[in-house]
């Protein structure tokens, strides 16, 4: 990383509000002291905690604000009424360019819908997705989409894996991503027709990945590609089960060490070890979902994220927003859209509708 | 239980065949010596398998088949060419009463379509859903439908949560399950239309659970509530996930507890907690899905199962088959849609696609 980069923060967002923000920027800070910082919010409560890290309240500049995004608030609502809500000044500052990136625990909605309307989305992108890491056996692979979008036509599915190879070869260093659509099969036959469309086109055109196949649940934490694309809500659940299913067990695995005496001396010589797992394990670890799409690095930190969490979203959006990212993503999508144009993939193209059915008569 | 019950064996299905069906059966049998079997299937490979297990040889009727659908067929072409398969005649042996339920590893699609065209679905049941057992921070949960319909309008889904019900409430013996819809969020304008139309329907009618609301994906394994209600793609998703995630943990733990000499020693002496968290863990104890809505009992085990999962599987149909399961539901079922009807819930309603528009009228 070159230069000084600057990050935005929406200090009002999330449960905890600048009580995570305020640390979390802090704890970044100490990692990467090349940071800078723009923050937005109430001023009476920010300040006192500023005053707690000196080398923060040097990094940064306060630009206070009183109106914030609630987290219940329609996005429509907070389109409207937000104007000078510290989520709204935050990605206000990426438009003009005073900060690099932003990061908001706030309204996903909300975020959305503002990034979208402000920073506008990339040539060729209709609609932004959420990405982010997940642990798996062989390192991270990066998932989309998480949430933004609860149904996706085969176009949608096709730019998600274009964006999310971009990602992971540009911010994740891998030179040519391996690309699976979440089915619940491997063989062609299964799942709907947006994904069967979807899967010939990653088949016919080159793009910066290297397209698999379907893959099924099992293989997110397998490893098994660098790139899981999928609609919004069933990234979302698969997601969130996962997160449940990983509290399951380190409960259950408490809970078999404190059965038995010889258990409870066998964890207490191997806690360097459980504390390692349980780190590793650490969901804050991931935290931090980029709006893949919009023109302009925007992340979300999950809401009940503390300090931590948040200090991991804001080296999650440095990192992107250090490589470029967008204008390397912008090239790579405008070449796509030049093949799929060239092998007539879209000619039929109508708003919406008739267009999965169009596709399916020109790839078939 | 009481009584004799008479399993119905597909010993041709799954990847390892009668190698697992028959000493799973054995096992069974141990746990339970009332059962009795009827095994489907190719005698010259089943015959020197059965010969290890007397008890077992007694306690069953072998009936030979050379034809046995493979994994790959097609439901349509196993339906066609499949009539004297082993699949297939194990239903028959239930829709002649010969037997009580039946138990297969093969070809879900085909096990599906046949146990459909053979059983038939209960009196107002479309479309039968998977059902399995999960594990959870609280015992088990339900969870439909894994995997048999990919789109589910919000009808299906009030069936499903019936269904789900029923199952918990007669198998399980919760006096009063609690059911949730899965989504992405848990306020109300969260998620699919279909979804929103099922949670208003759920809200209006009395059935044998209590419709508690949306949950989300982690809330599945925290036990949140009896019955998880979904469409099959994204239960399918759901389930797969947990799966890997399950086995992407129990890898990191045992890398954690290899990498210091201090941590193996405290590893062998919680060697006891350990394995019994393994087997809490183990997917075989969870091995079993029940086409919920087929009138007669047909459970489908894992295809990738040894004996030990193929006899929780044989388990999971016995414990549903002794309880006159399908009796009940249909009871159950039947008072719904009367209630449906006289709150005039369904009365719009047309053969597919205009009905969910129908029914938003109706409840909103």
């Amino acid at each position: 990383m070159s230069g000084h980069l600057t990050i935005a923060l929406d200090a009002m967002g999330g449960d905890l509000g600048p009580e995570a923000v305020i640390p979390g920027a802090a704890l970044a800070l100490s990692k990467n002291p090349s940071l800078k910082f723009m923050i937005f919010g109430d001023e009476s409560k920010i300040i006192p905690l500023l005053k707690k890290y000196p080398q923060l309240e040097q990094a940064s500049r306060l630009i206070h604000t009183d109106s914030f995004v609630s987290a219940e608030e329609k996005p429509g609502v907070a389109l409207r009424n937000g104007k000078n809500s510290s989520m709204r000044l935050a990605i206000n500052a990426v438009a003009d360019k005073q900060a690099d990136c932003i990061v908001s625990g706030g309204n996903t909605g909300a975020l959305m819908v503002m990034a979208k309307l402000v920073l506008k989305c990339l040539p060729g992108i209709e609609r932004p997705a959420i990405a982010s890491l997940l642990p798996t056996m062989n390192g991270e692979t990066v998932m989309l989409d998480l949430g933004a979008n609860l149904e996706c036509d085969s176009e949608m599915l096709v730019q998600f894996a274009i964006l999310g190879s971009v990602y992971a070869r540009v911010v994740r260093g891998h030179a040519q991503p391996t690309v699976g659509l979440l089915n619940i099969g491997s063989e062609d036959m299964k799942g709907h027709d947006e994904i069967k469309i979807a899967a010939q086109i990653l088949n016919q055109i080159k793009f910066p990945g290297k397209y698999i196949g379907f893959i099924e649940g099992n293989d997110i934490p397998l490893g098994k590609v660098d790139v899981v694309v999928t609609d919004g809500f069933t990234g979302n659940v698969a997601l969130k089960t996962a997160e449940g299913v990983s509290k399951l067990i380190s409960n259950m695995l408490k809970r078999s060490l404190k059965k038995s005496p010889l258990a409870m001396i066998g964890a207490f010589l191997a806690q360097g070890a459980l504390k390692n797992l349980k780190k590793e394990m650490d969901p804050r670890l991931y935290n931090g979902g980029m709006f893949l799409g919009v023109d302009g690095v925007c992340v979300k930190s999950h809401g009940g994220m503390d300090h931590i969490g948040f200090a991991n979203a804001i080296k999650y959006a440095s990192e992107i927003a250090a490589r470029n990212f967008n204008v390397r993503v912008a090239a790579e999508i405008a070449e796509v859209m030049a093949q799929e144009k060239s092998l007539g993939l879209y000619d039929q193209m109508s708003p919406e509708s008739g267009r999965d059915a169009a596709l399916q008569e020109k790839v078939s």
